[in-house]
């Protein structure tokens, strides 16, 4: 035996056999079939650029995180670990051209080098959508449409987009002499879902100037929950007084008027004040997305409004809309409740091929398929029949066609179901429109 | 002014804008929409591998092209350069799991620091697809025919993919006793589209033993044209005696036998002994694809069948067949020949907003028309009308719907047709139907 260099990935690196892939693929055509209905198109950066560029705005976590090197000509480049960075870069440097308002969408590879313990990745798609350049409600009622049309063209019934605005919170530390401590009341409601409201009030408790009232004020607005008429009602008399808190009120009425508008279920696209996100980039509205069947894999698909995306790279201010759909925890999601097909092959039909002179026939009948739009594959090999069908279930054909001497001198195709096991002889005439009918 | 940051990309590195990024995504799904109709089954690899696996069988010159660094863990590793060796990998690695045979697609980036001149990028997206696991003509003819349906899908009716196979040429080389340097005999054939007989026969002329009628005989199979039946009329007498020479005019046969057997015009697969491939690992059948509009553009999709993909990994023996198609080469040509939309945006409709009242109006019309399956957009801001069709007008939307205070005291919805610039004010009951007969 030769000497073998020994195959195999990196740590946390992983390879997508046709099964998995197949399941991705369909999950991202399905984000972008939604994403273009609304008028998002694509767009593509490289996965490598200039450090400086991708590590300006970092910190030290995402700069430990980040491969990075020098290339060939001395240029200190790094490989994209978001692309929130990238799409910050591209819209300084084309928005003239571009033109605003700016929606787009964005499918591909990011990576980190981070601990690959808890099941995370060094690779992972991402796939986020935005529109730039508007402040206007209508495109944050576009950005939770989608995550609805999105879980729902998925094959999720039981979820719901749970929305805040980060205004409403702002208005009611204004009015409590809060407001300098935002972020601090922010990471800590951020911990509510996980840690529960008695750990949360400890630790709001260390919020300079939050004493008792005050930390029961924040959480009794974290805990508003009935239908959005309800929470609508309440509102106004927590932000009463704060321009800024009486603004996020009326953004949330008017999404829950377009939630009905389009005609969504208000169970699906819910106010929910709770919801924080930590991050301090978010200045408006803020959603994630929950599965009902499985609550605790957390947020499938989150974002928010922002001020101004690109201020790195450019004066011009350009706010801003958008959401990121969590492809790897979705997957997972989808596999848990049978969501998955769990197909190896995208053929439909596996066609046979009994003996030599059979070979040419399967081409043709395979062509016809094609034809009339259906996927079928031609078995490569003359092998025993058994051999053939075991291929068609492995990889999850639904039909196999069985056309040997006997069938080629009656001028009759089998159609094998391989689900049911039963078959049908038909003349070649109708061997289409039989695999039609079973598919 | 603040201080920003430069917003650039990498030498050799580009954005793609909405519209290209649209003409290439519809590039691959159709290419990739064939590839499944034919049941070959999608992979994905890591971006990064040791650089002891993506280089054990590179040349210097790969090497020195290749992006490879050390990691944070120390690793010495590589961006893959093309998707031939991560499959070589990934075969070996799993095809236990995967049995035989195995048909696979991987679109992907690869990364190639080589100088940026003659238009060359330094990130482009491969789309290949492979059979491996099987010998048979009928895996050749897979490959053949998903080349031509690939091609006619994208709109191309002027093209022709072109057919050898290197054991024709062996045969002849075995017969003049030349069979030891066949490879230098390919090199020099390679180049006969771009530099003529002439100076071909200059080169083989250097070949040792190549005497006058043997540097002919060479040239004149390589110039043997016609119908796919004159040349395979004409291929016995070359080949006569020499089991490979026989091998290979028999696998020729069958190809053209399964052209005709698809229904495919014979004009669209054609039997040419010129095309040489000069790559050593063809060992078979091999194919380029050219467009009779811009022929000096070169093959757009090429391929060939090979003896063992992946020595390098493993002892088992993975014979195989496959292609590859020239995603940059060919949108440039769609470009050139006018098969490109040239739109900005995937939404047909712009839904335009009047005044503040409009604004919930337009989110529902635009529902009920995604609802449709007809893509539609909300513009998001009250601004005059003209200002909203121009916004259209760039994009590329087809439709625009106004709906201001009249039309919505009458109960009406005006549909304006933007390539014509005529429109129809219809009841809203039937402004979807109206929109369905104008896209």
């Amino acid at each position: 035996m030769a000497d073998v260099i020994r195959p195999r990935t990196l740590k946390g690196f992983r390879d997508f056999l046709p099964e998995a892939a197949i399941a991705r693929e369909a999950l991202i055509a399905t984000a972008v079939a939604v994403y273009r209905s609304y008028g998002y198109a694509p767009i593509d950066t490289p996965a490598l650029e200039y450090a400086e560029v991708l590590l300006g705005k970092g910190g030290a976590e995402t700069e430990k995180q980040t491969y990075r090197f020098d290339d060939h000509g001395g240029r200190d480049v790094a490989m994209r670990f978001d692309l929130t960075v990238p799409f910050a870069r591209f819209a300084a440097q084309h928005i003239g051209e571009l033109g605003t308002p700016f929606k787009r969408y964005h499918v591909g590879p990011v990576w980190r080098g981070e601990n690959t313990q808890r099941g995370r990745y060094r690779e992972f798609v991402q796939c986020d959508f935005d529109t730039i350049g508007t402040e206007s409600v209508l495109a944050d009622v576009d950005t939770l449409l989608v995550t609805h049309d999105m879980f729902t063209a998925l094959g999720f019934s039981r979820f719901s987009v749970r929305v805040n605005d980060r205004r409403v919170l702002n208005g009611l530390l204004e009015r409590l002499g809060l407001a300098e401590h935002a972020t601090a009341v922010l990471r800590a409601l951020d911990k509510l879902h996980k840690v529960g409201a008695a750990k949360v009030a400890e630790e709001l408790a260390f919020v300079p100037g939050a004493d008792e009232s005050r930390v029961a004020a924040i959480l009794d607005l974290a805990g508003l929950v009935g239908t959005n008429e309800d929470v609508l009602a309440a509102l106004p008399a927590v932000v009463e007084g704060s321009a800024t808190g009486e603004a996020g009120v009326a953004a949330l009425g008017e999404i829950a008027a377009a939630v009905t508008a389009a005609g969504v279920d208000p169970a699906r696209i819910v106010l929910d004040l709770s919801i924080a996100r930590g991050l301090d980039y978010y200045t408006g509205m803020v959603f994630e997305t929950f599965l009902d069947d499985l609550p605790d894999i957390g947020s499938c698909c989150s974002g928010g409004r922002y001020d101004d995306l690109a201020s790195l790279y450019t004066n011009q201010r350009l706010p801003g809309v958008g959401g990121s759909l969590g492809v790897d925890r979705l997957l997972t999601a989808m596999e848990e409740l049978g969501l998955v097909e769990g197909r190896r092959t995208a053929a439909t039909v596996l066609v046979t091929v009994f003996d030599d002179p059979g070979r040419m026939d399967a081409v043709a009948l395979a062509a016809q398929l094609r034809r009339a739009g259906i996927a079928a594959e031609v078995y490569p090999d003359v092998r025993r029949l058994g051999a053939q069908l075991k291929y068609a279930d492995r990889l999850g054909h639904r039909l196999a066609l069985i056309a040997g001497p006997d069938e080629r001198d009656a001028g009759t195709v089998q159609v094998k179901d391989l689900a049911s096991g039963d078959s049908e002889v038909v003349p070649r005439s109708e061997f289409v429109a039989a695999c039609r009918r079973r598919v």
